[in-house]
Order: structure tokens, then C-alpha cells, then sequence
């Protein structure tokens, strides 16, 4: 296997303004691929750092990218620092400079050669484009090894490694005939360790002779991922995989065999159905339909929502009784069906789903920790609701509260 | 300054099948300190990997701090690795034994030497406690330098840093009295090279003599973040810095001094001032709802928000007159303006924001492409409502949306 390098440079990460979202998201990408992320380092913007760096990451790996340091600053160094390193100059480059100005032109601005020095280019260098952005990349090739340069964005990183670095890794790699493929068993509601440790202690084995087990946990459950090789049994094989986990009891767990999110499945799966949507959020404030609003093409289904998150909001525009909060409280089952039905008629849906509950980290009491949820849904076929309980901070209580309540939407549309 | 260097031990955040939190922690912990954390580096738990890390590394940094590794599995090599590298035999050492013991009992287990090999320890290392864990830290010195080892577990990390290595860095290297201090300077609408380049080009090095400069291009804006030595004359430069800045254009485009988020900044505001908001809101479909209830004690200022995603629900619940929608459209001043004034009445709040936009990558048009958002606020002062443009994704066009109604939300809240 080949190994790989990733080199990240600049300030902002070492001196803790931004959080990194480059290594992230690389260190599971390059997952899919039959290649190893050796080492990842982040330095300092520094011409004898970056030359240290990118010595010592040769050694041992057969391509390096590094990020960060092509933009119009005066901190961003690396095209300057690099073309000394592979001793090129640096010169007018027209067709780096036909592709800046079409980049300009898409967001509808105009670029000259006094905007920035982007058109000046080494020599030395291969153009890489940068389908997300205005700054290019480039690609320095050393006795067979390969140090490609990114911006830093996040966006234009993962656009230019996907859409641009990647083909032309596979290529020199010969990674063509190992192309694989991703299949996700994606569950909920129980912890990785029980998974494989306590419950099923055979099951890594089991789904190991159809390929490559990784195992992410995520917010509200663990992501059971398999690189499956490409190959005339891949259908036989992801049927067998399936046939596994429907014979024990983590069926009971999954939500969702394949890659989608959550929102795009409830989007596709109500527009087939023609099924309309609205969401009666108090604790997740805006969380679950801002999610659903994600997905493009919503509008069909998703019809709005009510952030219910005074008591007032609940009584005066979704009809919850006084009476109701006065003996329930906010947080409770009764509450979370009185949302639930007025939301619906309301917001004139199909189903409407309800949260009330506390995020924390104030408003927890004995009887209701922070944690807390109540969930209701409402459709043709019922209003139901219920009373659930989750750990975390805010943050990751406003996401588990979310996700549980749209995987019992998916559930419900599936109904119909 | 004294260099220090971080190498984060193993495979999990390479194979992306965790979250990298401790580079995230330690480069903003490490900034109080009169620190430099000049490299960080993610590598393999191999005998080779770890070796030469820490060579490389001590070349430039006066202190390594490892994590990972220390665990009882098979994979944790660390302390085996660099005994090995410090020519260290390890031996049974009777004061960590009993410190394991006693973090044993702590939560309630019993310990003895059959359980791991916490207990034997390289001779020629410090014992280093583990506050909040079971494995024990060490510390190797060498010609002056240091090496410490931690666990990987973020708390145990946490914890260990904070109150076992950083008072033995601070001691050795005299670190007294020359913490340094961040000073944010946060815009929108304006590109950082325009800022930078075109419009104020001696900015930077105007900026420059009061401390390290630099430019964080955000999803609406730039953050210039200043690093200053926090000195008895930290408000004069503060002071003065503001004077640059209110001197030239870029004033206009400064929505705020300081670390704050903009939603910590709006519940903060609306707070001290007793002043309730809500939000009604199409295009952004809850985002903005979300950023606001993502801030602990939000209860007191927001009371709820209307996604009124579809026009009916434009219609039914916020009152908006069938013939504005019909004559003026959805995206529309005018609809904005209604939005705006039917969420202030409906939700009972004193100021109530509303969006209403295309957020595409459908629904645009010639007269009013993908990227218009048509933004209302309505208060005691006034309704008052505009049309906006920009350019970005589905999701980047939410993210700007949003922001730009925040940042026109903390204008008018500073009114009151």
C-alpha cells in the first residue's frame, strides 16, 4: 500500500483561532481508497519548516499534499517556498491565468493581473485546478514522488483532492484495479463496545471475510463501514452483509443500509410518497428543520415549522393547553402530543413531528434530568409520543435529541 | 519564546475513525502561556514512526509532549518505545504502583499487579500523575530538553497538562509574566484581499508594530486576529488598534471587537437590555433559530420563530396578504416586510427578524437569481425590509443568509 503525507500549513491551527477541518475530513476519505495517511502534520508558515517538513514526509511517503499558504496575504508563502525547493522559477502562466479569471467571472467579479499574483506560476509546476475557488494548486513531481498544494478552505481542499488530485494519484498508483466500494450499515442506540465487544464478539470476524471493517462511532450511534472490492460478487456480497445483521438483534438497531444522511433519505422517501412534512421544535430551536432544509429540492415536501420555545409560543400558535403545561410541564409526553396534533393541523402536514426537552445545561431537575426528551409524531395512522434519555453537553444533546426524532420520521414515512 | 512540539500517538485519528480534540485543545490552551506550539504531528504507533518523531522534533522544540499509547492493549507501545529510545530499562516502581492502586479505588475497583503493567516504569523517567485517569504519565529529560508522555483519552490529556507538565514547563522555563492575549477584529462584506491589497494596503504593516497579525477569511467576512504581549500597556494598544480601524473605511464593516460568536453576542445584548426576539424564516429554515438556542440561557431573550417554508404557512400563520405573495412574490421586499411584522405580533416579541430567499441550486431567476434573500426586521424604532445578494452553495448561501441577519439583528438590538 502506498503511503501518504498530509502537511498543514499555517498559524491558524497551531495557534488555536481555527479548529482543523482538513485532516477530518482527509483521514476518512482516503479511507475508500487502498492508500495509507502515514502522518499529518501541522507547522508553522515558516520557509525553513515548511522545507523540513516536506524532507522528512519524502522519506517515507510517496506523495504528500499540503494545504494552507496560497492565498493573497502577505503570510501565505508556500508557492514561493516551494518553487525554491524544486528550484523553478516562477513565471506568467496564460492558461493558470485564463482559468483565474473564468473563476472570478462564476462569481461574477472581474480579476486583473494587479488583483493578486495568481497568474504567476512556477515553471517547474503542473496546474492544478481549483474547481471551489480562486487560488490555484499545484503539483511538484520529485524522482517518481508527487507534493500537490491546496488552499487551506475547506470547501476548495476537499473539491480540489476529490475532483483533481485523487485521478492523478489512482493514475500514477495504479489504484485502478483495486477500485472499491463503500457499504454502511448505519445504526442507533447502542454503543460501539456492546456492538462488538458484549453482544456480538464474532461479528468483526464474520464481516471481515467481505472486506475492509471500520467501525464509526457517531453522534447517536456507530457507523459499521465495509470497503468492498468492485468486483461481479459485490451485489452477492452486500446481500450476505445484510443477511448478518438481520439475523441478530443490531437489526433492531439499524436505521439505514447505504451512504445518504438522514435528511436526504426523509426528503427522497416523502417525495416519492408525496407525504408533506413540519417539525414542532422547542429544545432542538430549529435544529431538525434546518437540517431538512439542507437538502435541495425540500420544498416539495418540507412545509415549516414551529420553534415553539416559550410556553406562549406553545399555547398561542400550536394550541397547547394551559392545563396541560400547568400539570405536565413543558417537558412531557403530554405536552409533546398536544405539539405534535397542532402542529399538523397548523402547519396543514401529513406528519408532524414534536421535541420538547432539556438541553441543558441549566433546567434539569431529579424527576427530569438534562437529557430529557419527549418526542411526539403525528399522522394518519396515530399521535403518539414519548419520553427518551440521552447524555452530552447542549450541543450534542440539540443532535441526539434531532437525530432520534428524524429516524422515527423516516420510520413513519416508510408507514404510508 | 520556547518551542514546544505535540505528537498525538496511533491510529484512530489517521484512519479517520475518531475526531482529533486534543491538538484542538491544547493550541488554544497553549496561548495563554508565553508558548509557541511550532509543529504538531499525527503519526503511525509504530517503533520507527515514534523514533523518528521525536528526533525530528527535538531538534526544534525545547519540550515534546506525546499522547497515546499508554493503554493496556496490544497497540499501546509508548512507554516500551521511548524507555527503548532513552536507553531506559523499566522496573517495578512502588510509588506509581501505589498511585494506581489508589485511582483504582477512586472509582470504586480493586487493582493488583496481574491486571496491566501500570506499575513497571522506565528508571530513567519522572513519574507524571494521571489526575483524572488509571495510566500513568512519565517524563524523560534529555541535554536540557523534555519529553513528556500522556494518554490519549482528551481528559485524561486535559487534565494531565493543566495540573502535572504545565507548572514543571513554566518552572523550568521561567515562563512568568509574558502570557499574551488575543485582540479580534471582526468584518463583513468585504474580501480580505480587497481589505488587504487594494484598499488599505499598508494596513498590515500598520497593525503589525502592535503584535502578530492575522487574516481568517470566515463564510461572510474576515476576522483580523491580533496576538498581543500582555503588558501594562495592553489597553493603549487595544485603543489605538480601534483608532486605525475607525480612521479608514473599513470601519463600516467591523461588526464586532472581541472572541464572542454573534449568537453568544445577540443572548448577551438581548439580555442586559430585557429585549425578547423570534425569527421568521424561509430560506435560512431554522438555522438562524438554531445558532440562537445552540447558546445556554437563550431561554430568557428567544421565544420561538415561524419556518415558513411554503406559502401557506406564509400565509395561515404570519399573516401575509395572499396579493403581496402574488404581486410581489415570495422573495420580496415587500413579503419581507410583512414576514417581519406578522412574527413580532404572532410570536409577542420586541424585535423579529424574517428571511425570505433563494437558496438554491433551483428556483432562481433571471430578475432574481439563486443567492437574493429579501431580509425584514421589525421593532419598536420601526419595520423596515431590503433585498440582498450573494454568491456560494446551498449551504453557504444559509450560512451568509443567516449571518447577515444576525449581524443587522445586534445592530438594532444596540439601539435600545
Amino acid at each position: 500500500m502506498k503511503n501518504i503525507g498530509l502537511i498543514i500549513i499555517g498559524d491558524e491551527i497551531l495557534s488555536g483561532k481555527i479548529d482543523d477541518l482538513n485532516l477530518k475530513w482527509f483521514s476518512k476519505y482516503v479511507l475508500k481508497e487502498n492508500i495509507n495517511l502515514l502522518e499529518c502534520r501541522f507547522i508553522r508558515d515558516t520557509k525553513e519548516d515548511i522545507c523540513q517538513a516536506i524532507d522528512e514526509c519524502l522519506r517515507n511517503c510517496e506523495a504528500i499534499i499540503t494545504t494552507g499558504g496560497l492565498g493573497p496575504t502577505v503570510d501565505d508563502v508556500t508557492k514561493k517556498v516551494l518553487s525554491d525547493y524544486f528550484d523553478s522559477p516562477i513565471e506568467e502562466n496564460l492558461e493558470v491565468a485564463s482559468f483565474v479569471e473564468s473563476q472570478y467571472q462564476k462569481i461574477g467579479k472581474s480579476w486583473d493581473r494587479s488583483k493578486n499574483g495568481y497568474h504567476l506560476f512556477p515553471t517547474k509546476a503542473d496546474f492544478i485546478k481549483n474547481p471551489q475557488g480562486l487560488a490555484p494548486g499545484f503539483l511538484f513531481k520529485k524522482e517518481g514522488k508527487m507534493v500537490f498544494s491546496c488552499p487551506g478552505v475547506p470547501r476548495e481542499f476537499q473539491a480540489m483532492v476529490d475532483e483533481e488530485i485523487m485521478p492523478i494519484i489512482r493514475e500514477k498508483f495504479n489504484l485502478l484495479s483495486f477500485a472499491s466500494e463503500y457499504f454502511h450499515i448505519r445504526t442507533y442506540g447502542v454503543p460501539e463496545e456492546d456492538i462488538f465487544n458484549h453482544k456480538h464478539p464474532d461479528l468483526w470476524q464474520r464481516l471481515s471475510q467481505f472486506g475492509k471493517v471500520s467501525s464509526l462511532p457517531t453522534v447517536t450511534g456507530v457507523d459499521i463501514s465495509m470497503t468492498l472490492l468492485k468486483d461481479d460478487q459485490i451485489a452477492q456480497k452486500k446481500k450476505a452483509i445484510k443477511e448478518i445483521i438481520e439475523s441478530i438483534d443490531l437489526k433492531n438497531h439499524v436505521w439505514h443500509y447505504g451512504a445518504e444522511s438522514i435528511n436526504e433519505l426523509i426528503v427522497k422517501k416523502a417525495s416519492e410518497k408525496n407525504i408533506t412534512i413540519g417539525f414542532c421544535e422547542s429544545c432542538t430551536g430549529g435544529l431538525s428543520s434546518s437540517k431538512i432544509t439542507d437538502i435541495a429540492g425540500c420544498s416539495s415536501v418540507f412545509m415549516g415549522s414551529v420553534i415553539a420555545y416559550s410556553n406562549e409560543v406553545k399555547k398561542n400558535i400550536l394550541g397547547v393547553n394551559e392545563q396541560t403545561l400547568k400539570s405536565f410541564g413543558a417537558v412531557s409526553e403530554q405536552t409533546a402530543l398536544e405539539m405534535a396534533q397542532g402542529g399538523k393541523e397548523k402547519l396543514g402536514v401529513d406528519i408532524c413531528l414534536s421535541f420538547t426537552g432539556i438541553a441543558g445545561p441549566g433546567g434539569g431537575s431529579l424527576e427530569k434530568p438534562v437529557g430529557t426528551l419527549g418526542l411526539g409524531i403525528s399522522s394518519k395512522f396515530d399521535t403518539t409520543s414519548k419520553l427518551y434519555q440521552f447524555s452530552g453537553n447542549r450541543l450534542k444533546l440539540k443532535e441526539r435529541f434531532c437525530m432520534i426524532g428524524l429516524i422515527k420520521l423516516l420510520k413513519e414515512i416508510e408507514k404510508y
